[in-house]
This record gives structure tokens, C-alpha cells and sequence, in this order.
């Protein structure tokens, strides 16, 4: 096995289950809370992981506490983090996440802007199988894409909501695209994910994939639409549910298998996550996953 | 000097400054955001440091790394944090709140029931000058307020909302009530701030003050209401501002100074507090305060 390189976003999420979200000032006290590393490339090598493959992270922290206790429960769940950047005098991010009992979300983060700054270099892809990044930190994210299909390996870009230039930015870079709706909509003009996975596959001539939940997966090879339904299943927690659906992309590409297997496992590990409470920490085992499909 | 015994309540706070609360699901980019070492007690030990006297706190924290932050960042503040207990297993308090521009909040705090213990024993109170404890570990906070008063010191309690087992509890224990105008009418059954302070007073024998936000504060000395007005100020935050107002009556106290400055004092602190963001790192110094009175 051979790392996938996670390019892209590390926080501190503090989500806070409630029976429902506020509706004004007061004091509500939860039915569980939990602190989670996260941030969408976080999330994904974490998962990535638990679904049976190696992964690798290259992210930015603050050099404090909080950056400290992010990279070790990065590391704790597998990962490696040597490639992670920590950036002198910065604030590493944090969120803070109040969830209701069907997982819609109240959600105010801190991210502080010197994390962002891009890097003076493209990572060492020496022993990386293939790059997926998010497009949180967009200068990392252009680098490693690009070195990644010159190196001749999978480059995939989890295309979702960020500035319209970023996403254009970045579109050309990848050789698969997995976008979500609202992101796949807004780059393409399109009114529909089946018109938007159509139009990214055919524009930057690349695999795509575009994600609407619990209406399932429009994805795009060799100038034919495909749709994958999602599993039923009673959502309570969506929050790191797409990171997931990336996660089980990723693993199936770079170990071989039909794109169809791979979208199946992907929307398959997604459903998993969105029935347990705690963003990523809720995403499942290889063999839970396998478990779920043999149904 | 000799310190002031701070009993209570010790929580990791993440406090949002947002334009506006959110009114549904969704993403809320901050005007800024803190993390800070707070909770009734700690709040009051620390903002009695800024105000010129010693302090100790004692209170409960988890074994984990927020445990550590809480100490380390209470005792960076001047605070002796030597009998904070540390609850094997237990996860230390944490809350995050969302705060508006004039400071109306929505809060979710987190508090494992395993601090609440009550401890084995009295605090030793050789070298302390007085007690002041909140409601929020009431075991910790009778044997306190007892052991203060059998040692004729001033044993004053906080007496903020709580359930009205705990306020009746710790009431009669108490030399001198500070107590919150909604929990005074709670425990009293009278419908303002001064038919409160006067019950309070005549009930317990003790000296009573209720404090009413903008409206001011009642207070009863010798049989006899008082009302000292609030400061005029323009309230951005009033998180933690009912502690630095604790924290500024303790100091006065212990000074034995007249009630009338005493209240004073802790009216004008808990004013500077309300214009400033941040929980109680807004506590002033005691140069502020005097700078302030002397406007």
C-alpha cells in the first residue's frame, strides 16, 4: 500500500448535540458533545484509514496548543502527519457546531487567515498512490494537483462550495472531480446534478462526480451518465458525510476497482456516517461498510 | 494580603462574536473569537488578581488536556490554582457561546457530572482572608461558606440561578448574599430587586445585595434598602460581568471599606466588563476602575 495525500483543511470542531437548535438568545444544554479533529482533508485521510488504505495529510496548524492536540488525534487515528505545516505566530482553526437531532447545523468557524497563505513548494509525492485535495487551502491544492498528474497519478479534487475562482482554478488541475450540488451547479450554470456532472466531465474532459445526498451520485465516464442511489437510512449527523463519500472514492480508485463498485462503497461508507452522531469520528470500518452492502 | 477563596465553577468557554444570532441552520463567519478559562469562580479569582487582590480558586477539572489549559491559563492570570481538584476520568467543563454585537448570547455548555462531586472535606482556610463561592458545586461551596463562618471570616455566596434546593441550601450559610435578581425572586417569592434584597437580608441575617443589570444594585445594611445605580455604558458583552461585579464586592470587603463604595466599586467594574469582549478577560484592572469612578 502506497499513502493518498490529503491536501487541504485541519480544524477543531466542537459539535454539540441538541435536541433542537436555538431560536433566540438562552442556555441549552446538549445531549452530547464532542471536540473532533476535522476540516475536510483531515477527515478524509482519517477515513481513508478506517477503510482499509493508507493516507498522509499535508494541512495547516497554528504552533499552538490547539495545533498540538489537532495533529495528534490526526496522527492517533493512523495518519500521517509529518507533512502537516505549522505556521508561526498562527491560530490554528476551530469551529464550534450546534447539531439538532436530524443534523441541520448552526456552524461558526475561526479560521485565521495566515494558515492560508500558500506554499512555497509542491509536497514530495515520492510513495503517495494518489492526491486528493479540498478547496480550503486553494495555493496547496493547485501544487499538489498538478504535481500529481504529472507524476501520472490520480488527482482528485473534492470540488465543494468555495469562491467561483477557486473551484475554475482548480477544475483544470484534477483528473477526477467530485463535487458536491451546490458547488457543481454554481461552476457550471447548470440547474441539475446529472447536467452538472455532464458538462465538468466534458469541460475538463476528466472523470466526474457530482454528490445530492439522499438523492444519490451523477457521475460521468467516457461520455456517459450514470446515477448511483443512495442508501436509506435515518440521517442524524451529515456533518463530514461528503469527506467520507471522498474517502471511499479514493480507496476504491487506488485500489483498481469499476468506477460503479467505487461509488456504491463511497455512497455506501457516506450513509454509514450519516447514522452516528460526531462528524468524521462517525465514519465506518472497511468491514462495516462491506457488512452494509452485503445486505 | 491574604487571598480570597474563590469555590466553585471552572469551564473552558469559546465565546463567537457574531453580527447577529443565527436564526436557523447555517454557516456564521465570526467578528472575532476567544477561548477562555472561565466559569463563576474562576471568572471572579481571576478578575479579583486584575482588581488588586490575591487569589485561590477551588473547583473541578478533569484529568485531560482542557484540564490542563483551564489551570494553566487561571494560574497565568496570578490565580494559586494548588487545590483545584482534578477528577480522574472526568472531562473538563467546556461551553461555546454565540454572542451578537450587544451581547445577546446562545449558550451550550458542556459539564460532566462527575466534577460535581462533593469533596471530603473543607478546604484548609489557614492564610485566607474570605470565601466566595457560586452555586455550581454546591457540596464544595456549604462546607466553604460553613468552615468561613465558623472561622469569622466572610463567607459570601453568589447566589446566582440554580435549582432552589441549592440557593436554600447554601442561603443560610452564607455572611454576605450577592445574589442575581432572578434567582433572589426565585428563593424570596417577591417580584422586584429591592422586596428581594430586603427578604434576603431579614431572612438570613445576613447582609444581601441583588443586582439587576442596568437597573442597578438593591442592597440591605442594617434593616435598612439601599439602591446604587449602574454606570451608564454602552453593553457589548455582559458574559462573566456578574463575576467581576463578585470579584470587586470580595475586594471591597476584604478592605473593609463603607458598603456605598464597595458597591460602587463592583458596579463600576462590572460596567468596564460590559463594554469590552471576551467573557472576563473584559474584567478591569483596578487602576481602570478608579480612572473610571473618578470620571
Amino acid at each position: 500500500m502506497a499513502p493518498i495525500l490529503c491536501v487541504g483543511a485541519l480544524t477543531m470542531d466542537t459539535i454539540f448535540r441538541l435536541d433542537r437548535l436555538p431560536d433566540g438568545p438562552g442556555k441549552v444544554i446538549p445531549l452530547d458533545a464532542v471536540e473532533v479533529a476535522e476540516g475536510m482533508a483531515a477527515a478524509q485521510a482519517a477515513s481513508i484509514v478506517r477503510l482499509g488504505e493508507e493516507a498522509a495529510l499535508w494541512a495547516s496548524a497554528g504552533d499552538d496548543a490547539t495545533g498540538d492536540r489537532l495533529v495528534a488525534q490526526i496522527s492517533g487515528e493512523g495518519v500521517d502527519c509529518s507533512r502537516v505545516r505549522r505556521v508561526n505566530g498562527a491560530r490554528s482553526g476551530f469551529s464550534s457546531i450546534f447539531m439538532d437531532r436530524t443534523g441541520h447545523t448552526m456552524i461558526v468557524p475561526r479560521y485565521d487567515p495566515a494558515l492560508m497563505a500558500a506554499p512555497d513548494a509542491a509536497p514530495d509525492l515520492g510513495g503517495i498512490a494518489a492526491v486528493m485535495t479540498d478547496v480550503r487551502w486553494p495555493g496547496a491544492a493547485a501544487l499538489a494537483l498538478a504535481a500529481a498528474r504529472a507524476a501520472g497519478m490520480p488527482a482528485i479534487l473534492d470540488a465543494d462550495m468555495a469562491a467561483r475562482e477557486v473551484l475554475e482554478s482548480l477544475l483544470p488541475l484534477a483528473t477526477h472531480v467530485v463535487a458536491s450540488e451546490s458547488a457543481a451547479k454554481l461552476v457550471t450554470g447548470t440547474d441539475s446534478a446529472e447536467a452538472a456532472a455532464t458538462s465538468l466531465a466534458a469541460k475538463h474532459d476528466a472523470f466526474a462526480a457530482v454528490t445530492a445526498g439522499a438523492e444519490g451520485c451523477w457521475w460521468s465516464e467516457r461520455g456517459e451518465i450514470r446515477h448511483t442511489p443512495a442508501p436509506r437510512i435515518e440521517s442524524i449527523d451529515t456533518l463530514a458525510a461528503g469527506d467520507v463519500f471522498h474517502a471511499g472514492f479514493a480507496v476504491g480508485l487506488v485500489e483498481g476497482w469499476e468506477m460503479a463498485r467505487i461509488i456504491a462503497f463511497a455512497s455506501a461508507s457516506a450513509a454509514i456516517k450519516c447514522t452516528r452522531f460526531g462528524g468524521r469520528l462517525g465514519a465506518p470500518t472497511r468491514a462495516e461498510v462491506e457488512a452494509f452492502l452485503a445486505r
